[in-house]
């Protein structure tokens, strides 16, 4: 199973680049199924038109819209192919029989019936899927949302029972942190499913978060790699015995969320239970929460929301707190978060320590914690969460 | 049934225009079923982008590529009326039940299932539903070739039982002659499928042939008229007794031939034969013939094809000569046609002197001719053909 993203089949040179690299992959003996996305930006291109013709915008429609583009990809992919020889037919989600509920614009994939691609690859043929969409039961065109390529690889790696899943981008891999910020960040070979969870839950761009949990749940070994410079990237597996464990793998940051703080709550059982379900009515994702102590029988409880939510997030938490008391709501959009991951954290205490006196050596404030068994992550201000990258990174000696 | 084509819904606003349209004729109490094309220049530029990727095509591809147009324009429409208040569900070629053969890039709609289509007119929705495409019975996706969009339309409504088809184009209507050649052409207000058969064969360019003779076949009344003033345009209808019989309705011209002839052929039973047959086996349209008289027991045999195929049937006609006789084969891509059509020719006689006569007056050669019951068609030198539409215009009173 290969699958590229929007800029590994951004132009037509591209386009070529990888039908070279699936015939090669083909000639090698290896059946191969590939999976593309539209090419480049053309679904925010489509996006965009769909926002200069109507305000309201069905969300059938919409995905009737927004599944134009991998159908370009694909096909064109498949002439490419046809050029070198190699025979390669293209199915859209629903032809190639990936069957999803009625949610429209994140619909959930419900089963895959794999018999008219199986079909393809016994004819010798390549079969060219496009992702991101799929077919409701009522014969609707569905997309699965966000990162909805990268699912039906890995959706279509178990159906098929392929030996991996190549996901295909424009970064050679997952990185110990974002290069940009910190230049000696140095590739991982190998992780497990539970630390690239972690990395794509802090901050990690690379591989969307479902797609990953998908692929733990069904045991689909992932390789994510460059299709700019087709070396090997970073496998992401099962936790082996005997895997080496670095006690920290990787450092990420995460410039996306604001905080919302709700002064002089006071401190009763299901106060806060009101707040974050008023929140969860509206849909709105609520990341690390913190509630100060107690005092005078009133805290402080603070939360963080993607910004684009923040402007709801806060008319939300006004409108509860006649209900259940509290005197603020403060927004504060300027923070970001930085992070630490590693399996190894498990059995290595300490590393929380470590982490707090490092970031203070640097002058930095950590304004809200939050752990789980293997990540570790400080929200601070947006102005110094490079400078924690760094100096985390080089703490935990991961160049 | 409203069909809009590539510049009625060319941009956004255009997009708009066109919903408050659908939407004004819903709110009349007509209920009613939108075909949209591909937006613009969409086909093209896919075309385009196929030819940067790849020579080789495979038709069940190059379908898969083309049909990416539509879905964007029909979305886009759904949600513009969605936007009005007007529910409306958009469909593919499959969706929509258009069943066709296999003939990638030019199939034949074998059958409409429109019970989808039936069951949203009666929920109170406006089906809107992609021209050119359809599926095949192996699933496959396919399209309809030029003019395919009409050719939905005419089927569509055909298929639900229309009371008409309107066919919104860039033109107000059919016109007597081509108005950018005699600015004193008039737009016709009704004429017969027949005649508006010979006006498509014969260069004029507003609706395709093989959606007209659909039309003709199942008596589909077609209303050609303008997206962009609205006004009400050409009725393409039924010959009426009684209608009135313009001897003449219309002047055409068409300049995209090229002729070719055949020297010293012998004047023998199954020459041309022999010769027509190894031109229709590439697959090339011949269209006008004439032969010489015979003279030394040899003839000339001229022909006129599309310019695009001039060259491999000036090919085919070369490698012919050793078996069927013949001395040069002679290319002439400088030739055009002027055509004059009106079904009244039938029960008059004496349009064919006064044709020559029109055009002698003028100095015009007549190259080859050819005639129907109902049109003159005379291949001039293309520098001519323009003057000639003007004098012929002039001549049966078009004004």
């Amino acid at each position: 199973m290969q699958k590229y993203g929007g800029t590994s089949v951004g132009d037509a040179d591209r386009i070529r680049a990888v039908a070279d690299h699936v015939a090669r992959t083909k000639k090698q003996g290896d059946d191969v199924v590939v999976v593309v996305s539209a090419m480049g930006k053309t679904t925010d291109s489509l996006i965009r038109l769909a926002d200069d013709v109507s305000k309201i915008q069905p969300g059938r429609e919409l995905d009737m819209l927004l599944t134009a583009g991998e159908r370009i990809s694909m096909a064109l992919l498949c002439m490419a192919l046809a050029e070198l020889g190699v025979k390669a037919t293209s199915f859209t989600g629903s032809q190639a029989g990936i069957i999803t509920d009625s949610t429209h614009t994140k619909a959930r994939i419900i089963e895959i019936k794999g018999d008219r691609l199986k079909e393809t690859i016994k004819e010798g043929s390549v079969p060219v899927v496009a992702g991101f969409q799929g077919v409701s039961l009522e014969k609707d065109v569905t997309t699965l949302g966000r990162g909805g390529s990268d699912t039906t690889a890995v959706a279509l790696a178990t159906a098929l029972g392929a030996q991996a899943c190549e996901i295909y981008t424009d970064v050679s891999g997952v990185f110990t942190a974002d290069p940009r910020v910190e230049p000696n960040a140095r590739k991982l070979h190998k992780i497990s499913f539970e630390e690239m969870l972690e990395i794509a839950a802090s901050g990690g761009k690379v591989l969307a978060l479902r797609s990953v949990e998908f692929a733990r749940r069904h045991k689909v070994a992932l390789h994510v790699r460059s299709s700019f410079t087709w070396e090997s990237g970073t496998w992401i597996v099962e936790e082996e015995k005997g895997m080496e464990e670095a006690i920290v793998s990787a450092v990420t940051h995460d410039t996306s969320e604001a905080k919302i703080t709700v002064t002089k709550v006071p401190d009763r059982p299901g106060i806060a239970a009101g707040l974050f379900r008023a929140l969860a009515d509206e849909a709105i994702n609520v990341d690390m929460i913190v509630q100060n102590t107690s005092r005078d029988g009133n805290t402080d409880i603070s939360f963080t929301v993607p910004k684009a939510d923040l402007d709801t997030a806060v008319k939300v938490a006004k409108q509860v707190i006649p209900t259940i008391g509290g005197t603020e709501v403060l927004a504060d959009p300027d923070v970001a978060r930085v992070s630490l991951v590693g399996a190894g954290m498990r059995t290595h205490p300490g590393v929380t320590a470590r982490t707090f006196e490092t970031l203070a050596s640097h002058d930095i404030n950590i304004e809200m914690i939050s752990t789980s068994s293997i990540r570790i992550s400080c929200m601070v201000r947006a102005g110094v969460v490079e400078e924690a990258v760094r100096a985390l990174h080089e703490e935990f000696e991961l160049s």
